[in-house]
């Protein structure tokens, strides 16, 4: 048996940061652009733009600045905000998984269930 | 902002306990019948039948014995396997979400984010 956890951050009931998202946010760190996040996500740029500015008017900071020139065709980075957030999830996603293995394996011994 | 966790147990990468199936094994606990704990989760005594089936087959041990001249009609009561893995399961859940919500206070302070 293995335990399994996620986290997910929310703001008036609503998500506003889980993994998905974090995903989402270093693929447009990656290649620079939303189209290209989007398309490696295998889902349409609508949908990635979507989650953004959901992301984005739930929080009520901006998570990514596009170039001049931008919009679908040029750049997009992650703001400072955006690399603040996405670093502290991460801590924070990590911190728990240590944690709850570890409880998990106190708990739940080999010798109860094996 | 405030911080949503979940932990589930998976075997052989199958989930075999999570919050949903405690509700059902407390409802059946409870009501002293499957079909009285289906009725209260809104689900049919099918469903919820199978879920326990897939349950016991994955873990490998009953949860839940039937009464003779049981079956839908009779009575059911959980196994103390079951009520082990109840126990466990809700400490660790408890547990963890102190932890994460403690985390979550030290890791995104109101200064960064409110």
């Amino acid at each position: 048996m293995e335990i399994r956890s996620k986290i997910w951050i929310e703001k008036n009931g609503e998500p506003v940061f889980s993994k998905g998202r974090c995903i989402l946010l270093k693929a447009i760190d990656e290649h620079g652009s939303i189209t290209g996040a989007a398309r490696e996500m295998g889902i349409s740029y609508r949908k990635a733009w979507g989650y953004l500015k959901a992301m984005e008017s739930r929080l009520g900071f901006s998570l990514v600045s596009t170039r001049v020139g931008g919009g679908r065709g040029g750049g997009a980075r992650l703001t400072e905000e955006a690399r603040t957030m996405l670093e502290k999830f991460e801590d924070l996603e990590t911190g728990m998984k240590e944690l709850v293995d570890r409880r998990f394996a106190e708990i739940f011994t080999r010798r109860d269930f094996f």
